[in-house]
């Protein structure tokens, strides 16, 4: 089935290196998924020659421990906050969000959460309502900001242990929570388990855990250059409440059995080791190719406005919407030309739904489907910004305004 | 951090093809993982340049989705009675079964299971055990096979639904479940979900589900050279009871939610459109390698005995017990020589407990530590059987009998 495909590539050093090169197309969707770097690609092939299962007792699993061993050094030096035994890979933040979350059962406490968070979070804590656990979704002002008042509130309401997971950054608007300021409630109160989905802000903004941050953090690897398919629970130290959702051999200190994925382990090591080498420069890149995009566009499109303009945001993240346009439209004419962008996070963008995001924001419907999500990662260039911008100005002109 | 290390390897056609000509080593632990084949290797790669999210709306995510859909299929082509949406693909064996496991909260289902499955089946049944699940385990012969009398006897006793966990074949032993048999008291029955951990059997005995087998089977992709980290439930036509265990996006038809671990999910269909063109040959290789080195052990080492020995095995597994001597020194002196065997199933390897399933199948605990798993695979050679066995002959002169 595969048979043929693989067979006409001599080598493995070609599939990769053809194909980096091939992409003509431009990527402003690295917030679905950062594509992977050389040095990604190499740990993952030296996961995969490794051989031997990391639980195994002889040389051979010893051997595939230490890879795993460098990963979690690698993953927990991109957060203040977290030593090795603090991280624990999981299949991605899917997961770590889904584990994270479901330490309210058995803590039986009450879930706080946002009504922006990204599916993941909201999704399980549907699943968790179903089951008589009360769940508080807090609202957000027009700026895409938890209501802080009414965090404060609830926290002073609700009585007995509480969940909150708030996102540090949301990965359609790239508008950041006040991570610093909720830690500080949560130490006031106590009883509190709080958890923070930092699956688009890792490696983008500083991530602290314990004293001044949350105590849990979901993050994933294919949000920075490493393979889609890992992630991890980042705990801070001492944190012990969270509970396995699999259960099976002793791997991840019993918090997470399952055989590990020794090859995408590897590789997001490898992200977040290439991350940490070049972390001002990569954050300082994105942050100008962001500006130059978002600034241009706004400039030249009659009717172009940023959502969450007013608030902290991610530096490579851009949520406009394009009043009276049909971004489903745009999205498609830029796809046809070879450019990359969505209408919102890769995991709904099958749905025909407005965005969740952007209707708690207090847009209308028609403003939401007028929205499309730019986002740009280091390896952008100038050049390909320069011509996404003609591109979006042209389709733009195209696609004519409803209203 | 990785630095160093990645930076010295030019291309990446280097590090696996180096590696596997490196391992001079012998690999006799195929059950706790099979090293990865060049084709698997290749599909890792591509799988990794792909670059875009599955999910996306863009031709990128289209392009992976297509990947995703030639793995399904390849997975599915290695069962009878699965189609391609019949695949739910995991981060691996263990999250296969402990979903499906699951489904017995949300159908109030009696659980029953046997008493030598893999802790992935048994540690999420303790855990649902105490979270108020009826949990029966029946027994196991002296040669391994279930107790059939007591399945028949708590089917037709139990009230209600029932979740039925038995595996196709065990990973120490080899021994090999009555799949088809239970299938008929099964559907005599009725309102049974009948789930079978196919982990070790995939690839290696026919698989087939419903009519004439399990409605459910978990399988995973390392245990047939593909890699690490990822694996499937493979389900039955129409078969609609399985709950997510994570939720969030709509990945894998809403039933289990997370961004796909692309490069993993093309290796395994990789793996499994691999061992699909050379089946016969691949499972006739296994069982030659397995005869040889199991018969001169046998004849040649005093005390030496081939645990479930009367029972249908796998092809490639045997399980010796060397009466009176230490299993941990002969693995550790075969170690030190680069022959890798293992004592027991490698997630619960660390551990210094006896098997619970020698233990089960009535062994002594000292005879339970006496025992050695070999498991072949078809990368094996007879050269590498003859040292090994002259390696185990050797060993067992040293390690004296306690007897």
């Amino acid at each position: 089935m595969f048979g043929n495909a693989m067979s006409e590539k001599k080598g493995c050093a070609s599939p990769i290196s053809t194909r980096l090169a091939e992409m003509k197309g431009i990527n402003l969707d690295a917030n679905a998924n950062a594509p992977v770097t050389r040095r990604v690609v190499d740990a993952v092939m030296a996961g995969l020659a490794a051989g031997t299962n990391p639980s195994s007792a002889h040389a051979g699993g010893a051997e595939a421990r230490e890879t795993i061993t460098r990963a979690r050094d690698a993953v927990a030096a991109l957060a203040e906050g977290v030593f090795d035994d603090g991280v624990v890979f999981t299949s991605g933040c899917t997961e770590a969000n889904n584990t994270v979350l479901h330490a309210a059962r058995a803590l039986r406490a009450t879930l706080i959460t946002t009504a922006v968070e990204h599916p993941s979070v909201l999704s399980p804590s549907a699943a968790l309502q179903r089951d008589g656990i009360s769940v508080i979704r807090l609202p957000v002002g027009g700026d895409g900001v938890v209501a802080f008042d009414e965090l404060e509130r609830h926290l002073g309401a609700v009585r007995g242990a509480i969940v909150l997971s708030v996102q540090t950054a949301n990965s359609e608007t790239g508008v950041v929570q006040p991570i610093q300021e909720i830690a500080r409630l949560v130490a006031n109160r106590g009883d509190i388990l709080f958890h923070t989905d930092a699956a688009q802000s890792f490696g983008k903004l500083p991530l602290v855990l314990g004293d001044g941050g949350a105590h849990a953090a979901s993050v994933s690897a294919h949000k920075l250059h490493g393979p889609m398919g890992t992630g991890a629970i980042l705990l801070c130290d001492g944190e012990d409440r969270i509970h396995p959702l699999l259960y099976g051999g002793d791997q991840e200190g019993r918090r997470r059995a399952g055989t590990e994925a020794l090859p995408l382990i590897a590789g997001m090591g490898a992200a977040c080791a290439e991350r940490a080498d070049q972390l001002d420069a990569d954050v300082g890149r994105m942050r100008i190719l962001r500006d130059r995009l978002e600034a241009s566009i706004v400039s030249s499109v009659d009717g172009a406005a940023v959502n969450g303009v007013g608030a902290s945001r991610l530096p490579n993240t851009t949520s406009i919407r394009f009043e009276g346009r049909d971004a489903m439209e745009i999205v498609a004419r830029l796809d046809a030309q070879g450019i990359l962008v969505s209408q919102g996070s890769a995991c709904s963008s099958m749905r025909p739904t407005p965005s969740h995001v952007l209707v708690a924001m207090g847009l209308t419907e028609a403003q939401a489907f007028s929205t499309v999500r730019l986002s740009t990662s280091p390896m952008n260039t100038e050049v390909e910004i320069d011509r996404a911008i003609a591109a979006i100005e042209r389709v733009c002109r195209e696609v004519s305004r409803a209203v």
